[in-house]
C-alpha cells in the first residue's frame, strides 16, 4: 500500500544534536536497506528546505508506524503527515518499485547540509 | 525540475458536466502524453477521493502552468498546490521518468468514477 | 488495516436532494453488507450532526476508495477525512470485526432525520 | 456516552521523561483496568505515530476529565480533542465493550517505542 | 451532562427563507419547552450577530443531537460546534437549571431581526 | 456585560510552578470573591482537561480586563479567548446572576488536578 | 465601551443588489448619525478594499449588536469581527469621539465604488 | 499614511526580562514622543491582555518598520500584525491626530500590570 | 511606497463572465498604463495559476485601493491579500521602476487562457 | 526560473545569536554576490519586521535549496515559505536581472536593527 509522506524537520532540535552526520549516516543506510527491501517507491526533498517527501509502499499500517518510528531522524522531526494514496489506473506502474539495477548501489553520497 | 502537485476536485461542479465521460477520457490521452514526453514522474490518486496528486518534472515555470491549464479536469478543480521538489541525493533516479516499454501504452483504463 | 474515516455532511445538498429517503436507505443497507463483510470494525455519529465516523478495516486503499465512492451518500458530502491507524498493542482485539451473531440483522432502524 | 478521543504525543517531552518506560507501563496497566470496567470502546494508535486514537464509553463529564487526568501519560500530551459521539441507529453494538473474555488478559504487551 | 454549543447563521440562507418569523417563533417555542425540561443552563447571543450560544444539560448525546435536529432553526445553520463541558468544583451550581418561576413564562419576546 | 471567556492552560508551565497548590488555591478564593460581587454568570471546566470557561458580568472593558489580569493563574495561560455576548431576549434571566444563598459559600473544594 | 469591529464585505452578493447606490447612501447617513450620536470613535477602509473597520463606543453588547444589525450593509458582510478593546493608560482621550465642530457635517462624500 | 497595528506581547518572555518596568516606561516615554510627533492616531489595548492595537500615520514604510522596530517593548512580541487602511470619505477627520491640547501631557500614567 | 500584492482568481465567476477576453484585454492596457505612470515594479504570475501577484508602488493607501478597485478584474478576484514591504537597504534599486525603454511597449501580448 | 520566497525570522533565535553582526555582514555579502551572478531579481523588507521577501532567478530546484541553505540567516529563520512564479505575459522584463551599472556595489549599508 502507498503512502505519502512529509516530514517537517526541527533544525534547532537536529542543530543542536551532537552526532548529527551520524545519525544522518544511519537514515541514509536505512533508506538504501529501504529501497533494497522494495518499500521505497518516491525519496525526495523539499525544495524549501523544510523535510523530505517520500512515497512508501508498506503492507501494513503497522510496517507503516515501524518504517517511521525506526529511522535515525524520526526523533528530530517536528511533524509527519501521512497521506494513504493510490496507484492510478491509467498509470499502475508507477506504483512499483524502480529496478535496484538501474541505480548504482553505490551511489556518491551528495553531501547533506542542514 | 520536479512539482509534487495536489490536485482537489470540486465534485459537485464535475458532477454537474454535462460531458464528464468525455472530459476524463480527453484527461487520460492527455496523461498518456504527458508521460510519453517524459514529464509525468508519478501519478497517483488519493485515497479519500479528494483528488490526484502528480510529480511533474517540466523545464519551466511556464511549462508547468501550461502542463496545469491544459488539462480538462482544470475547470473542475477546487484548488491546486504545487510544491517544487528535488531529487534526493540518495536516490536521483527516482527523479526521472520511467522507461515507457514497462507499460504496454494500450493499457486497459480501470473504470473511474467520481 | 484501519482507516478512521470522518465525513462531513453537505446538508443543503442533502435536503435539496428529492429522493432523500431512498438515498439513505441505499447507505444502511451498503453499511449492513460491509458489517457483514468483516469490514465496518466501528461505525458512529457525531453529536454535533456534522457527519458520521466509522472505522473500517479494508485490504488495500483502493478498497478503501471504491467502498468510499460507491456509498449512495457519496455525493452528499463536503468532505472526507482518512486516518491511517493502528491496533493497539494492548488490545489487538479492538481491530477485529464483531462476530454478527451479537446483532439482530434485522436490527429495527432507528428514525433518522437530517 | 461515548466519546472519541484524540491524544498528541509532545515527543520531545515524553524523551526527556527519566523514568519512561515506568510511566509506559503505567499507562498500560490503566487502560487494562479502563477495558476491564468496560469503558474502552476502542483503542487505537494513529499510524504516524503522533499519538493514540481512543472511543471511551464513560458515564459523564466527571469521569471523563478524570479519566484523561489520571493516565500517567497525561503530562506528556501536547494537546487532546475530545469529540462527543453516538452509536449510529444501524449497528449500535458498535457502542459496547467487547466482551473480556475475547481477550487474553495476560495479552503480551507488543514492544512499544516512541 | 452540559455541552456549550456555538451555533453559526447562515444568514443568506435564513434571509431567502419564505417563512422566516414562523421558523424563528418556533424556536422560541422550542427553547422554553427546553427551559422547562430543565435542559437549558443558558442561552446567549453572539454580539457580533453571527449565530447563539447556549449551555445544554442534556442526559445523553442522543437527546443532545435530537436536541439540536429538532429545532426549526437547525436546517440554517452554517455549522455548529459542541464542546463537553464540566460544572467546576466551586461552583456546581451553576449547572444547575435555573428556577422557572424566577421567569415569567409569559416573558414579552423582545423583537428579533436577522 | 456579558463575556464568555476561554482560558488556556500552558500545563507544562503551571506544573513547573514551584507554589502550584497556592497558586490554585488563590484562584478559587478569587473566583468566590467575583460570585459574591455578582460578576461571575457562569464558570465550568472543558472536560477535555484544556481549561476553563467563564461567563462574567463586568461593567466595562477596563474591569474585564483587571479582572482576567488579576486572577492568579493569569501568568499560566497559555492564551485566553474573550467573546462579547449578550443576553437572549427568550430569557435575560440567564444573565443574572445567581442568588449566593443557594449555594453554601463554604462548598468543599472538589480535589483538583493538573 | 470601545469594540474594533472588521466587517469583510460579500463583493458578489453587493454588486448583485439591485438598489446598491440607495443601499450605501442609506449607511452613510446611518454612519453620520451615529458620529453625532458620539457612537463612532473611528472609521476607517482596508485599502485591500476586503471591507471597513470602526471603533465603536457602544454603552452595551446590546446595543453593539443593535448597532450592527441596523447598518444597511449588514446584509451584505460576508462575516463581522468585534474585538473587545480598551483605552490606553497613556492617552485615554483617544477613546474619546471627536469633537463634531471639526468636522463640515455636510462633508462632500468622496466617490464610492465597490 | 494610515496602518494598523496589532502586537502580540509574549508575556512569559517579558515576564522574564529583569528590567520590566524600566523597559515599560521607555515604551510610555516613546509613545509621548509620537504622539507629539503627531504619529499615534489611536492607541488602545485589546481588553483580552493578549496586546496592544494603535493607529498610526507614517509617512512611509521606512519609518513605519522603524517606528516599530525602536519601541522598546518590540522584543517581547509574539508577533505584529500590520493591516494598511484608509480614511473613510465620509469622516476624513479621524485620519487626523487628536490636538494635542486636549490631554495633559502629564497624564498620570495609570497603572501597567503584566 | 512599495506593496506585495497577491490577487486569488474566481475562476468560476470568470469563466462564466459572458465578455471575458474584453475584461481581460481591459486588465493589460491599465497594467500598461500603471507602468508608464512608473507604479509596477513588479507583476509575475503564480506557477499553480491560482491568480497573479504584483509588486507596486503607489504614493498613498488612497491611490492603492483606488489601484485595486479600478482593476477591470477586480470584480472577479475571490480575495486580495496586501502586504507592506521596504526597499533592502543593501539593493534599494529593486524598488525604483524599471526604465520603460527596455521593453518594447507594444510588446505582443502572449496568449493568456484561464 | 522565478520564485518568490519569504522568510520568517525567529527574532529570539537571532538575538541570542553571540556573533549577530558578523552573520548579518555574511548575509549582505551573500546577497550582493547572489546580485553579481544575476540570481535576485527583487529582495524586500516586510514592513512589520517579521522578515524578508525575495525574488530570485535560479535555475534549479537544487540550486534553490543551495542558495537557501548556504545563507548566514538560514538558522534563524523560523519558516520559509517558496512559491513558484512566472512572469507575466505583459512584461517578462521584470522577470531579469537589473543591469548592476545602476547600483553602486559600494552602496553604503543602511544601520540594520532586529
Amino acid at each position: 500500500m502507498l503512502f505519502l509522506v512529509h516530514t517537517y524537520l526541527n533544525r534547532a532540535a537536529f542543530n543542536a544534536c551532537p552526532n548529527k552526520e551520524e545519525v544522518y549516516a544511519g537514515e541514509i543506510k536505512r533508506a538504501r536497506e529501504a529501497r533494497a527491501e522494495g518499500k521505497t517507491i518516491g525519496l525526495f526533498r523539499r525544495a524549501d528546505c523544510n523535510g523530505s517527501i517520500f512515497i512508501i509502499d508498506t503492507p501494513s499500517h503497522e510496517s507503516l508506524a515501524e518504517d517511521l518510528r525506526t529511522l535515525p531522524m524520526f526523533k528530530y522531526w517536528d511533524h509527519v503527515e501521512v497521506l494513504p494514496i493510490l496507484p492510478h489506473p491509467v498509470f499502475p506502474d508507477f506504483a512499483t518499485p524502480r529496478p535496484l539495477a538501474e541505480v548504482a548501489s553505490n551511489q556518491p553520497l551528495m553531501p547533506e547540509k542542514f
